[in-house]
C-alpha cells in the first residue's frame, strides 16, 4: 500500500525521554507555502465554479466529438432519451405494477388534497395527470411520484385564500391558482436553470421537523370537519378555533353514522400501515387500503343510501379530462403581482419539503423539470404539483423501473377521469378525510424530534417554535418561525465563531482542545488559540475581543499559580480558510496591543488564501516572516527549544 | 522554558529512513476525546454567554464586597466617577487645549452639516452642546469627539425628505428630525442594554469604503451650490443631476467673486492639511485653518461688503441655547411609524461608519451612553449626533486626557451660541462649502480601495458597486447595494464552505493542501479531504456532493495512471466546529454510497461538540469507532501500515 508513500512517521512515537529535556530544534523547518498568484479573471472563474458547479454538471461533456455532444444534451434535458432506449418488457412488468400501485394510492388522495387548497376534487385529479407526463420525459429520478402533495396543498390554499375569498369568488380564485402555479413552475425554472436552487435551501432540518409535524396536525384537525359530519366549521386553521368549532357542534352537528363509517376505516387503514411497516414484504397492503376503502365505503352507501342519514358524500365530480385554462392565467394587474408573490413563496415550500431532496439527482436538473411541469400544468387546469414523500417511497417498492411509472399512474387517472368519476358521487367525505388523515400521519416524526432534542437543544427549541406556530396561530407565522430561526442560526454561525485553547497530547506534536482532551497540557509561557472560522467582517472584532478574553484569563490564572508570564500567542490557523480587509485589521490591532504587553504574536499554518492576503497586505511583513509556522509544535519548537 | 512541558517531538524529525520503509505502527494510538455530557441549562447558558457576553463584562464584579460592587456598577455606567477621582490641573491643561482645538473644528462644521440635513445651521450647533456634555459623564473612551457628522447627516438628510419636503413644510420636517433623533437614540440603547449590538455589524469593510467614498462625492458634489454660488440648484444628489445642473447654469448663475473667494480659502485648507500629514508635530495647523477661514474671510465680506456683488453669505443665525423640543416629538400618528424606521436606520449607518469601533471599548456600553445622549440630544433640540472620526484624531493628537476635552468643547460651543453668532452673518457660504469639501476628502480612502483590490477582487467588485451606487443613483440605493453585497457574502460562506485535498508534506506527519504545498504527496489508495466549515442544513447537501467531486476526480486520475484503486476516504474534521442533524444525515448519505462502492470512510480529529453529536445520533456506531482517529497521519498508519 504505502509504497509510493512518504513515511508517515513520529507523529504519535514515544519521545526518547518521557519528561523534562528540552526539545530537539529541527533542522529542516518547512515554510508556509505561499500559492501561486491567480489572475483576477482566473480567480473568479474559479470562485464562480465552486458556488454554482460545484458538481460539474458538464463533465460528460468534456473530449467528446460534436455530434456526441448533441446526444448527451438532449438527454440531459430529456433523460427519456437515455433509459428509453434500453427499454424492455422486463422494466415494463415492474413499472406497471408500481404505476397501478401509486395510482390506486393518488386517486383518493388527490381529491382530498384539492379540498385543501379550497379547490374542486377535479382539479386534484387534473394535477396528477399532465405533470406527471411531463415529468416522465424531463425528470431524472426513476422513483419519484408526482402530483400534488399534502403540506404544499394547504400552504396554497392558505395564500390564496388570504388574497381571494374561495367562496364568494371561486372563478377569481381559480384563476389566481393558475396563476401562482404558473410563476411557481417559471421560479422552478429559473432557478434550476441558473443554478440558483440552493438560495432557497435555507430551512434547517430541526425548523422542517416541527413545521411539518405541525401541519400534520394542522391538515388533520382540518378533516374533522369531514370526519364528524360537521356542517358549520370555522376557517381558521389553528388548533384552539378549530377544537372549539368542533366541541361547540358537538350536540347537534356530529352525525354518528359519518363518525362509525369514518372511524372504521381509518382503523383499517392504520391497521393496514402497520401491518406494511412489520413486514417489508406486504407494503402493497398499505397501498392498495385507501383505494379499497373508497370502493368498499362507496358501495356501503349507495346499498344503504346512508347519505339520507345525514352522511355527506362526494356528489358530483365532473367527467372529462383538463380543459384548457391558458387564458385563465392572470398576465397583468394586481393578481399578476400576488400571483408571483404566492407562486415563488409555493415553490420555495414546495422545495424544502420536496421528496428529491433525499434522491441523490442533480438538484437543478431537477427544478428545471419541475419548473416546465408546472408551467405546462398552469395551461391544463392544473394545480402545483411535486414529489410525493409517501408515493415515491411506495413506487420504490413497488418495484418501478424508470420514470414509465409515472405515465401508468397518469394514464390510470386519465381513464378515471374519462369513466369513472360518476362512481364517486356516493364515495362518503369521511372516507376521504380518513385517507388523509392517514396520509399525514408519517409527517409528524417523533423519532427525528426525539433526536434532535437529544443532538441539540437549540435546534430543537427552533423545532417546537415551528411546531406550535403552525398548530396554535397558523402556517404561515409557523414557517416565518421556522425561517426566522434558521436564518438566526446562520447569522451566529457567521457572527460568533468558536475558538479553543490547545495543548500538547502527551507524547505527541499533536495539539488538540484542552476541553476536549483533558490531558493535554499547555506549554508554560505560550497561549495556543484556535479560530473556528474564516476571519470576515461579520466576526473580525468578536474574534480579536474574544482572543484578548483568553489571553487575560490565562494570564490570571498564570499569576495565581507563580507561572512563567505568557511570551507567545499562537493563534493555530488551519481552521480560517478566509479572511478579509476588516480580518486583517483586526489581527493588526491584535499584534498591536500585543505589543505593547511584550507578547509575540505568532501563526500557525495560514491556508492559501490567507498567507496570501497576509503577504499582499503587508500584515505579514509587519508581523515578521519568521513568525509564521507549518504547524503550532513548530512555532512551539522554535520558541522554547 | 519548556521545563514543565511535554516534549514536542517528532513532527519535523526526518525519518528514519527516507523512503520506501513501511511505517511502523504506533504501539499507543490515542482516542479521541467525548467531552463529559452537559446538560441542557449549562449548554444554553454556554451558548448565550459566548454569544452576548463575550467580553466577560461582569469580570470585574466577581468576589467583590457588595458595596464595592454598587461603586463599580456606577463607574461602570457613569465613567466619570472613575477617572474623575484622579483628574488634576495637568490633565486639565491637555484636556483644555484638546477641547479649544476640537470647537474650533466642529463650529463652522457643524453649521455645514446641518445644511446636509436640511436643516438651519443653528441645529448642528445645538448638537455640539448637549450630546458631549451627556457622552463625557457615560461614554468610556476619552479620544471621541462627540457632535454630527457629514455622512449621517446627508443620510438622515436624504430619509426625512423622501418623507416631508423641507421647503413646504418646515416644521412638520423639524419635527420628524427630532422623532428620528430620539428613536435612534432609543434604538442604540436597546441594542447597547441587550448586547445586541452586533447584530446591525453587517456591512463588509469592502462596503464601506466603497459606500464612504461614494458619499463623499456626493456630499462634496452637494457643496458645488455654495461653492460656485449657484442660485438654482437640483435636488437630486446624483452625479448627472448635479453636474448637469452645473452647467446649465455656467452662464448666468456663477459668481466670480465667489469662487475666488471658495477656491483660494480651499486652497489653504487642503495645503494646512497636507503640512499637517507630512508634520505630525503640526497637527494643530489642519485643526485651526477652518476657523481661522472663517474669521478672515467673514472679515474680509465685512469690509469689501462683497455680499452686494452676490457673494451669499450665512445672513441669520439665532443667538441662544438649545430649547426645549420634547413636545416637538411625534408618539402617535404616521409619523411616529416614519420616524422609528429613519431612526433605525440612521443608527444602523450611524453605528457602521462610527469612530468607535477602532476603538477597543466596550462597543455595547459605549451603545447606551450614545443612546442616552441621543435621547437627551432629541428633547433639547439636536439631531442624531455620533464620533466624528476626523475630530476624535484631532482630540487625541491635541493630547486629551479625558473626557472634559469634550466638555471644553461643548463650553466653547455654548459660549458661541450665546454671543458669536451674530458674528456668523457676514460670513460666506463657499467657506462652509470649502471646510465640508475639505473634511470629506479624507472619505476618498484610495489607499484602502487599492489595498481591497489587491487583497480579494470579489470585495473590489462589491467596493465599486456601492460607490458607484451612490454616486449615479442615490445614497439610499448604494446602500442597498453595500448591503445585500455583504449579505450575498455571508451567505456565500455559509452555503459554499471551502475543501481541500490534503497529501503528506515529506519527511513529516503533517498534511497540508496540496494546493498550497505542492511537494505534499497522497498516500496511494487514500484520499484526504479537509472541510473547512461546520456542516449545517445550509451547506451540508453541498459538502457531500463536493466531497463525492474530489472522490471522482481522484478516481479518474487513479485509473488513468493505473495507480491502486482509492479504498480509503479520510474527512480530516478539525475546522468542523459543529454539525446539525442535516449535516449527520449528509454523512449517512456519504457513507453509505461510499460503502457500495468498497471505500471505507474515516474521519481524522472531530471535535468534541461533533463527537458527541456523532455519537448520541448513533453514527458513530455506524462508522465503526475503529474509523474514527485523531490525526490524519493516525489512520494513514493504521490502514496502510
Amino acid at each position: 500500500m504505502a509504497s509510493r508513500a512518504h513515511p508517515v512517521d513520529g507523529d504519535l512515537s514515544p519521545a526518547t525521554d518521557g519528561g523534562d529535556l528540552p526539545i530537539k530544534s529541527s533542522p529542516h523547518r518547512h515554510k508556509v507555502g505561499i500559492p501561486p498568484k491567480q489572475n483576477m479573471f482566473h480567480d473568479f472563474m474559479y470562485t464562480f465554479k465552486e458556488t454554482f458547479f460545484h458538481d460539474d454538471p458538464l463533465r460528460h461533456f468534456k473530449d467528446q466529438p460534436k455530434s456526441k455532444q448533441f446526444m448527451l444534451g438532449l438527454q440531459s434535458v430529456f433523460p427519456v432519451f437515455d433509459w428509453g432506449r434500453s427499454y424492455n418488457l422486463k422494466k415494463f412488468r415492474g413499472d406497471l405494477i408500481a404505476g397501478l400501485t401509486i395510482a390506486s394510492l393518488c386517486i383518493p388522495q388527490d381529491i382530498g388534497y384539492a379540498k385543501l387548497a379550497n379547490l374542486d376534487p377535479k382539479y386534484g385529479l387534473y394535477s396528477s395527470f399532465v405533470p406527471p407526463l411531463v415529468y416522465a420525459c424531463m425528470g431524472s429520478s426513476r422513483d419519484i411520484a408526482i402530483g400534488p402533495v399534502a403540506v404544499v396543498s394547504l400552504l396554497l390554499g392558505t395564500l390564496l385564500r388570504a388574497e381571494i375569498d374561495p367562496n364568494t369568488n371561486p372563478d377569481e380564485y381559480l384563476r389566481l391558482a393558475f396563476t401562482a402555479t404558473f410563476f411557481a413552475g417559471v421560479t422552478e425554472a429559473a432557478l434550476g436553470f441558473f443554478r440558483l436552487g440552493f438560495l432557497i435551501d435555507f430551512l434547517s432540518h430541526a425548523a422542517v421537523v416541527g413545521f411539518m409535524g405541525g401541519a400534520a396536525i394542522t391538515i388533520a384537525l382540518q378533516q374533522l370537519k369531514g370526519f364528524l359530519g360537521i356542517k358549520q366549521f370555522t376557517k381558521k386553521t389553528d388548533i384552539i378555533a378549530v377544537l372549539d368549532s368542533v366541541f361547540s357542534s358537538a350536540r347537534h352537528g356530529w352525525n354518528w353514522q359519518t363518525i362509525l363509517i369514518g372511524a372504521s376505516f381509518l382503523t383499517f387503514l392504520l391497521t393496514s400501515k402497520l401491518i406494511g411497516k412489520k413486514n417489508k414484504k406486504l407494503f402493497w397492503i398499505p397501498a392498495v387500503a385507501p383505494l379499497i376503502s373508497v370502493i368498499i365505503s362507496t358501495f356501503f352507501v349507495y346499498i344503504t343510501r346512508a347519505d339520507k342519514q345525514g352522511v355527506q358524500i362526494v356528489k358530483h365530480l365532473d367527467k372529462g379530462i383538463n380543459p384548457s385554462s391558458f387564458d385563465q392565467i392572470y398576465f397583468s394587474g394586481d393578481n399578476l403581482a400576488k400571483g408571483i408573490r404566492i407562486g415563488v413563496e409555493a415553490v420555495a415550500i414546495g422545495r424544502t419539503f420536496a421528496a428529491m431532496k433525499d434522491y441523490q439527482i442533480d438538484g437543478n436538473k431537477e427544478m428545471v423539470a419541475l419548473g416546465v411541469m408546472n408551467v405546462v400544468g398552469s395551461m391544463s387546469s392544473c394545480y402545483v404539483a411535486t414529489g410525493s414523500f409517501s408515493r415515491s417511497a411506495v413506487n420504490f417498492m413497488a418495484g418501478c423501473q424508470t420514470a414509465v411509472s409515472n405515465i401508468i399512474m397518469s394514464i390510470v387517472v386519465l381513464l378515471t377521469l374519462l369513466f369513472l368519476t360518476p362512481l364517486f358521487k356516493y364515495t362518503p367525505n369521511a372516507i376521504l378525510a380518513a385517507i388523509i388523515i392517514n396520509a399525514v400521519v408519517p409527517l409528524i416524526d417523533i423519532q427525528a424530534a426525539i433526536l434532535i432534542f437529544k443532538v441539540d437543544k437549540l435546534d430543537f427549541i427552533a423545532c417546537m417554535g415551528a411546531f406550535f406556530g403552525v398548530i396554535f396561530v397558523s402556517v404561515e407565522i409557523g414557517l416565518l418561525i421556522a425561517v426566522s430561526i434558521s436564518f438566526a442560526k446562520i447569522l451566529l454561525q457567521v457572527t460568533r465563531p468558536r475558538t479553543a485553547v490547545l495543548g500538547n497530547i502527551p507524547r505527541t506534536s499533536v495539539y488538540r482542545n484542552i476541553q476536549q482532551y483533558p490531558e493535554a497540557t499547555m506549554v508554560p509561557g505560550v497561549l495556543t488559540i484556535r479560530v473556528d472560522s474564516a476571519i470576515y467582517f461579520s466576526n473580525s472584532n468578536y474574534v480579536r475581543e474574544r482572543i484578548q478574553r483568553w489571553l487575560l484569563e490565562e494570564e490570571e490564572k498564570v499569576k495565581a499559580a507563580s507561572l512563567p508570564r505568557i511570551q507567545f500567542l499562537i493563534i493555530e490557523m488551519s481552521p480560517v480558510t478566509d479572511i478579509d480587509t476588516s480580518g486583517i485589521h483586526a489581527l493588526e490591532d491584535l499584534y498591536k496591543s500585543l505589543q505593547k504587553r511584550d507578547i509575540q504574536l505568532v501563526l500557525a499554518n495560514p491556508g492559501p488564501l490567507v498567507i496570501g492576503k497576509l503577504h499582499l497586505s503587508h500584515f505579514a511583513d509587519m508581523l515578521g516572516h519568521d513568525n509564521i509556522f507549518l504547524t503550532v509544535a513548530d512555532s512551539v519548537e522554535s520558541y522554547c527549544p
